[in-house]
């Protein structure tokens, strides 16, 4: 690897900072996924929010992942637009603009979406009239994350109750996004679930569980039917503190120019927050892996600057020196980019537009 | 005001989340900024990376800005593109491709530059030469953010010599970014650095500092003869914090919908880290204001969710409501988006698009 060259040709060609992929480690790292979740009998249902690029979901979907997840509708329209028939929406969706939105989308793809309250299966149930079609809903469980998703068994069958009352809805099964500690809990929640459900007559036909760090977890939770996993595509800093992903698993690299050195143990590079933002997590040390420099930090960012400690250094890059790095958390570095650098090696091969970027909604 | 009807009109035309702002009280805080500049006999100078409009821009200077700040060559291309003919970039520019284009905009339009050490002031002569004009660079100097910028009179005086022996440019004087608490320190260093140059045969043209906080500090500073400031178009949380705006200075605000409430407690909104970002500063309780329901918090993101604390209020927010958000850093959400939603008051205008916005370099 002519790393140095590379660092030269992405610097003249695409300026810096760069948002760069090599598109060899990310096929790597889908067919990794892919392999995980064949043995575990799941199906691979990848989450585009990661990537947002239809290209890269169609390498997913050749290396046989069942359909895709969307977290919201513009991601699903770009998806569609970019040939991706069979598309869940893991997110409750409501409000009159986003069901005309959801009704097109019906009359073009398979959509699936997610529900944990009975006003947002109200107006789903306005999509799938809408749409003239029935539309397959999963009810969102939360197992400890206290995010979105019912609390208890209880209130998932209350949601399933209104799914099935609902004109045009078809309750699909259940949706889980796990603590990767709360297996058992999340398996207690999902059986007295199902057994309720059954009580109803309604069948669960789906059982989608999610997350990265939770690949490790596939095959514990019996039931489950699919998997919904982001961030294995690229990975990041994250990933490679919680044990899901090692360096060489790293697909995503910001590259980046030094510019001041204006004193000898700290420098200033030219990707701050509007590049790599201050996402961090417990544990994790500054804002960012530096792989020419590991033993320098970057302990803080302003908007366009990344401020470098170079203290520990030996070897201290100097103004015009280009590092790469590897971000803490690469979904919303992606985020910031209309664009991906590619590369195989130390091969430029191109560019990848971040399509689906810049969908607020 | 009919802010109700507002927010049934924008999650009807424009869905959730938004990111609206107020032109009313955008048009306020730049009179507001050039009217403090014109009381210091100081030139204002904008810096756009806020806003990243060249409209927005246009109206800055009608007001009576002298020309614009920027951060880097994307952003000045943007504004060149939309019509602004004065503009400095506040940053180190180095690097064969940046070159090329800083020379491309020479061509086009008054540019000046800044410089902390003579590896960027050499690449600049080049720019210099490819133009076939001359350049105007002002040395960058930090009294105490520890950021870009030399850190003595010393080496002030050293990169003035460099820029003075460097074919095609014009040493054009110094920019300043001080620490709001050292005024002292700055003063004392501008006017060493002066001196110095002064005696190299040097003219001081230009001093410039910058910052919306160091807004209640224009006209302390001897010398100075222009000011950037930012944040100050449309103010956010931070700005309330340290008191360089009042909530009716703050012009953008985020429309984001509930979509959950699983228990009594708690809630989930439709904005998350990409489109709030997590940024904060010491002392700011949570990731931002809701004008609706100011004792909500907003304790932490996940991407596409804001995880809703409700223990502290009387009336909570049902599925469905959407709520009004000031953000914690205004200028890091308007790098999230590709347009505003503009309105007066309670009345939708259209939409502005954030243009220098994607580009990274």
């Amino acid at each position: 690897m002519n790393i140095e060259k590379l660092k030269r040709e992405i610097a003249l060609n695409y300026s810096t900072p760069a948002v760069v992929i090599d598109l060899d480690v990310v096929e790597r790292n889908i067919a990794r996924v892919q392999a995980l979740c064949d043995k575990a009998g799941v199906a691979n249902r990848p989450h585009i929010k990661t990537h947002k690029s239809p290209v890269l979901a169609a390498l997913q979907r050749k290396a046989g992942a069942s359909g895709i997840t969307c977290q919201k509708l513009g991601e699903a329209e770009v998806m569609a637009d970019g040939g991706q028939d069979d598309i869940f929406i893991s997110y409750n969706l409501l409000g009159e603009e986003k069901m005309g939105r959801l009704a097109k989308l019906m009359q073009r793809v398979t959509m699936r979406v997610a529900a944990d309250n009975p006003i947002v299966v109200g107006d789903l149930a306005k999509a799938a009239t809408l749409a003239g079609k029935p539309l397959d809903v999963v009810v969102e469980c939360d197992t400890g994350r206290k995010r979105s998703g019912v609390e208890s068994p209880a209130d998932a069958i209350a949601v399933a109750r209104a799914i099935k009352e609902a004109e045009g809805l078809n309750f699909a099964g259940f949706m889980l996004y796990p603590p990767e500690d709360a297996m058992a809990e999340t398996q207690t929640f999902l059986d007295t679930a199902t057994a309720g459900v059954r009580d109803m007559g309604l069948e669960v036909t789906v059982v989608s569980s999610g997350g990265t760090p939770n690949l490790v977890n596939l095959g514990k939770i019996k039931g489950a039917t699919e998997h919904r996993a982001g961030t294995c595509i690229f990975n990041d800093r994250m990933m490679l503190a919680c044990g899901a992903a090692t360096l060489e698993d790293c697909a995503l690299t910001v590259y980046s120019t030094v510019v001041s050195r204006a004193a000898p143990e700290r420098g200033i590079l030219d990707a701050g927050s509007k590049t790599l933002t201050v996402e961090t997590m417990p544990g994790l040390d500054g804002h960012g892996l530096i792989l020419d420099h590991p033993q320098a930090r970057i302990p803080k960012f302003s908007e366009e600057h990344g401020f470098l400690d170079l203290s520990a250094c030996n070897e201290r890059p100097g103004v015009g020196e280009v590092v790469r790095i590897v971000p803490n958390h690469v979904c919303v570095v992606c985020n910031m980019v209309d664009r991906y650098v590619t590369v195989r090696g130390d091969e430029i091969v191109g560019e990848l537009p971040v399509a689906a970027r810049g969908r607020l909604s």
